[in-house]
């Protein structure tokens, strides 16, 4: 087999044989296929598509690179999450101490941020003595002792997808729904969970801009489990605006640690409750306390705080807090009819939250926290939202990304219902 | 400027800008824009195209990439041609001296033969002691003394071309009539030639296999030499068949050599002398000696003699022969109905006379000769062609690529005419 022979046919429209994927990606991960190689044919790809039963051949070749997770020795169902990731989306924190509490084991592997976007390993990591990186062996132990762990994967998972990932990364091949749903799904299957809930957000915060683009990832995502033998469905949910009020890394466990008390901003407890629900019927737990019950009687708190001990965290440790604080007022009196959720990402972003590239360091305490939402009334000279950061002079740069990105009017502007859709099989 | 805005703008079927253009050339070649990047930027092009002032633009920056020419010190204008490449194309040898006198001065520089059809250099190769090897200043020096020159180009000529080319042809990125037209405009523009006569191939033994292709690759190179303030026209000439009867390196010279003589295959002689007529006139040059009258009186012969010992070769030393000859004979009586010139191309290339690899050595000797060419009247048993090897055993494999690759029957099939079309700007 010749790698330019694989990249003619897709650059020709053809279809790629089962063959032809099981070799590229195995050529590529062992370096005999070049990387320019590869970004050609992941630039033919995104051009030209590829359908479902090559995805579904693409994703199972980059899971036979690497190693396959086996929870089989465990004595309640597992269950998963995703999301594509958004603004203010610190649902993971609360929800799988959640899930653990009603009765599903919960193995989270999450990754760090890049861009606007947070990452849930970077939010735990403000939490003194918190560690991200567990053996195999380490997170078995957590899972059994806590019922849920959130950790970082190991290298050993679907190596060819973090090379190839790393490439698209420098090649502007990025924005491949093939290429995504397969990444994605390649470690999340490898990650042997039996059954795996997709939170697909959808809006100017998100990956995907709009609902069609955002329900086509959904589907072949869906459709990608469901070929695996994984019981997969998606929710597809608003990132028109941040979700929650707080943005940041502390800032976001903070207001994890409110709605675990049974508090926290209605958007957030909302759709903590309904992935719960969905991640326990996935995994086929029927009978199970109901989320929303074990929120209000502290079981999922408890949950939570056996696993960040069991991680070395400290749950009662006070939280880091940026040493400087700038508010930002209504500009007039009326209904804040929008608040855009890319724009306070990429505040909180050049406030210190997150990192232009993988090796930067990212603040514990810098953020956004918004004291009013889109719909909500507000008058003039009242605070809208809260900068932090720890360098007073990075406040300029974090106003410039919020300029017309918030507006004072006379009713709101339409937006997204928090669940838009779900999809299924 | 950023190598993924300039990928993910093609990419998106944007028109890339001159700014655009100019920077990834130049930092391509300087080694910013790494190889993956590029080819995913090539196989964009590929896919979506580039318009008549993006191609002029990329074309530009690769002549701006090296060094460009100059003849302004000459008394006389200069001609240049370029052929795309066909099997049995050795009209470069006796064209270059014919038009030299004729009036213009000829600074022809060629390249070797890759795959199945043959490169010029390798052919003149062949000659005991010809050099192909010039600096700029012998360059000039053979010039004055003889009219004509071939050679090879040196690297200092848009080197961003060598670069891509290399990168394009391990990444399926050749088959683009943007990048094929830019890659041989730059070059020839580079070469400082004032006016061009473009022979496109068109048929199964030429890059291009079809008229629409080889038309708007035509048009494509047209339009770039008139834009760059050249004179450019083309020819669209038939590759369905082999050009001549010898195809080889020495087995071309010595059918060059008759035809520079007075005689040799009509096929030969009538598209040199086109093709002469065409460079005459595109440089400017009125009421010189017309062609078929300088083949005729030996003029051209001089010119010949003294360019192949003004590179330090031989014109009267006996050519190289190959060891191993195996004649092929007619299967019947009849018409020869067709015969493929890409399998004889295969077969010469199989015999001995092309190469595999950049770094591989040709043999001088080997190839193939024809007794008949399409539409001629052949007995059963007569020879049809001779193959010529260096070692026996490489007559088996030759013989396989002529399979099915001639007929012989009733009455001979539609061939293309040998001018097929005349593009101007």
């Amino acid at each position: 087999m010749d790698a330019i022979e694989v990249i003619r046919a897709k650059r020709d429209r053809r279809e790629l044989t089962t063959a032809q994927i099981d070799w590229v990606i195995d050529a590529y991960t062992r370096g005999e296929v070049a990387d320019e190689q590869m970004s050609a044919l992941a630039m033919a790809i995104l051009l030209n598509g590829m359908d479902r039963r090559e995805i579904a051949d693409w994703t199972l070749a980059m899971i036979r690179s690497g190693e396959r997770m086996d929870w089989s020795s465990l004595d309640r169902p597992t269950a998963d999450k995703h999301s594509t990731g958004g603004v203010g989306d610190k649902i993971t924190l609360p929800l799988a101490p959640l899930v653990a509490a009603c009765g599903a084991y919960v193995p989270q592997l999450s990754g760090r941020g890049l861009g606007h976007t947070g990452g849930t390993l970077d939010k735990l990591e403000s939490i003194p003595g918190w560690r991200a990186s567990l053996s195999n062996a380490e997170m078995l132990d957590v899972l059994r002792t806590a019922g849920a762990v959130v950790c970082a994967a190991g290298s050993g998972l679907a190596p060819a997808d973090k090379k190839l990932y790393a490439l698209r990364d420098v090649t502007g091949t990025v924005e491949s729904i093939p290429l995504i749903a397969s990444s994605i799904m390649s470690k999340k299957i490898a990650e042997g969970t039996g059954s795996l809930v997709l939170d697909v957000k959808v809006g100017s915060g998100a990956f995907m801009k709009t609902v069609p683009d955002a329900r086509e990832l959904a589907e072949t995502m869906v459709a990608l489990g469901t070929d695996a033998g994984v019981r997969t469905v998606a929710l597809l949910t608003a990132m028109d605006r941040p979700l929650g009020l707080a943005v940041g890394n502390a800032l976001e466990v903070a207001e994890s640690i409110e709605v675990l008390s049974g508090g926290g901003p209605a958007d957030v407890v909302e759709l903590t409750v309904r992935l719960a629900r969905e991640m326990l019927e996935a995994a086929g737990i029927t009978g199970a306390k109901d989320p929303a019950k074990a929120l209000a009687d502290g079981s999922a708190m408890d949950v939570w705080r056996r696993m960040i001990s069991a991680q070395g965290g400290d749950p009662d440790a006070p939280l880091p807090r940026a040493a400087e604080t700038m508010t930002v007022e209504a500009p007039g009196s009326g209904v804040l009819t929008r608040l855009d959720a890319y724009a306070v990402g990429l505040a909180a972003w050049r406030l210190g939250a997150g990192r232009a590239r993988k090796e930067d360091p990212v603040s514990a305490g810098a953020g956004v926290v918004l004291h009013a939402k889109p719909g909500d009334e507000v008058r003039a000279g009242q605070p809208l939202m809260t900068l932090h950061a720890d360098e007073a002079q990075r406040f300029e740069r974090a106003l410039e990304a919020l300029e017309g990105a918030y507006e004072v009017g006379e009713a709101a502007e339409e937006r997204l219902p928090l669940i838009i859709d779900r999809i299924t099989p």
